[in-house]
């Protein structure tokens, strides 16, 4: 299943609100630009901007208002696949069909593009036309999902549980904060931009939420069913890793449904707020994906 | 010379805030903490914060209310240390006497350590006590002197430089983004968060691009003249590295002159709105420590 059109058309926005506002491949000092622009423009799916961008229409919001929030959170996305990517770390040599940064540009470049994009994502933000509590709030809601209460703490705990025996839950919990936090930061980001009070503000962070955990059990589904070509990466390497997934604890049938009843429940909440359902395909999306 | 007395109880002050605002060591996931905790606390001058308060001692504010500035940008400092001491970097084994983060705790969490003091150093500003706009504004001055104009575009800079000979000019340039930018921030910080105006802003900024000079020409000549035990780093790094740096392209003597001569506009632009003379003391401190 290939992205719906319509979200096709606010990835497009996205990369042109990006390519906008980051100096050239030249612009010195060299090669930094390059390499942030390198991994900035792998062909990434841009499903979290996308889901800002949709969140907003969804409201009856302009898709446009949410640029500078997707270029961040996609700024900030890229910055941790290229530290992710680093030798100390996953040591992986391809990420989107492409060498990976450090492959590219050497591990020193990598480490630097990376802090640059995730200092660069959070400029952006302080800079954008909103008032200034609401940057203010975006800056805190981001920084908080990329913490070591959310992103960076997830993939501590990834590192630090590799070769164990995980439960359901220990593995919900570590994913709620690996690739959930940063999903929940995209989906409230509309009702906070466009200021829609506390309680459509919880039930898109609950929309967020369910969508997250779907998400990551579709990726480790994907890391077993499917092939290197179509992920752009190396398919396999969770079980060659002994990892905990949700295959490897459910086993794939039960992910596949557990998968199907999250974005069940995602669709149902969401409904009286997605007048034109893009909030209820990209949940559909999100699990019916091939990579 | 040791820190002035004064200085001592601000660097305290603000070790206590962010000992206050950060989780132990033993909190999880572990040991991203401790991995924190160890650099942030490894001894440090606390010269960068010390600027932001004593900056709003002249004036005439309380330091106190520096502190978030203060924490926020002691965490960024830390950050690039241990980014720049990464084999793939600097390859630097120690670092205020003790073994550098990735010697104490692998590089993985080295490279998450510095991550997440950036991201928790922002997320700092984001919810200091000030109205929402100095808040923005900070996040934007802070980000813009951390980012690839600034602090990350002087390292990039001082990486491709490796092995060039450089004028005085391009290395007034690299050291300007390397550790100007930051220094820059803290003088302009006071004025910024009192809403003392453009005039007075300008004359903090200026004040700070002087001490900030003399500053770096005061680290390369300590790294010829002074021991690693002093240090606390490795000395006769620079020569063994063949860097460009002031003592090789002026020689000692020129060096330690022109570091004095800025100085000393340094405390001739700012002694107006220098009270109490503390910024004229950290202005000597700068060019007079013995590390």
């Amino acid at each position: 299943m290939p992205l719906p059109e319509r979200f096709r058309e606010y990835a497009e926005m996205v990369d042109q609100y990006l390519d906008r506002h980051l100096p050239g491949d030249n612009a010195p000092p060299e090669p930094i630009y390059r390499a942030m622009r390198y991994s900035l423009f792998a062909g990434g799916k841009r499903l979290r901007p996308v889901l800002c961008l949709a969140g907003a229409e969804s409201l009856y919001g302009q898709a446009e208002t949410m640029l500078p929030v997707g270029a961040a959170v996609e700024m900030i996305h890229t910055y941790s696949l290229i530290h992710d990517d680093l030798p100390a770390m996953d040591n992986d040599d391809f990420r989107r069909g492409k060498p990976t940064s450090h492959k590219a540009f050497g591990e020193a470049i990598a480490v630097l593009a990376g802090d640059a994009l995730l200092t660069a994502g959070l400029e952006t933000l302080s800079r954008a036309d909103y008032d200034p509590a609401v940057r203010c709030r975006l800056i805190r809601l981001l920084t908080a999902a990329a913490g070591t209460e959310g992103m960076i703490g997830g993939q501590v705990l990834d590192m630090v549980n590799e070769n164990k025996t995980l439960t359901r839950d220990q593995l919900d919990q570590l994913h709620a904060k690996k690739t959930g936090a940063i999903l929940r930061f995209c989906t409230l980001s509309a009702p906070v931009v466009l200021g829609r009070g506390p309680e459509i503000e919880q039930i898109f962070l609950q929309y967020g939420s369910l969508l997250g955990l779907a998400f990551q059990i579709t990726d480790d589904i994907l890391d077993v069913v499917s092939t290197t070509e179509k992920l752009g990466k190396t398919a396999g390497k969770d079980e060659k890793e002994k990892k905990a997934t949700y295959p490897s604890i459910l086993g794939l049938e039960e992910s596949r449904r557990t998968a199907g009843r999250l974005i069940d429940q995602a669709c149902a909440l969401i409904s009286p707020h997605d007048p034109r359902s893009y909030l209820r395909d990209l949940a559909l999306y999100v699990v019916e994906r091939d990579h």
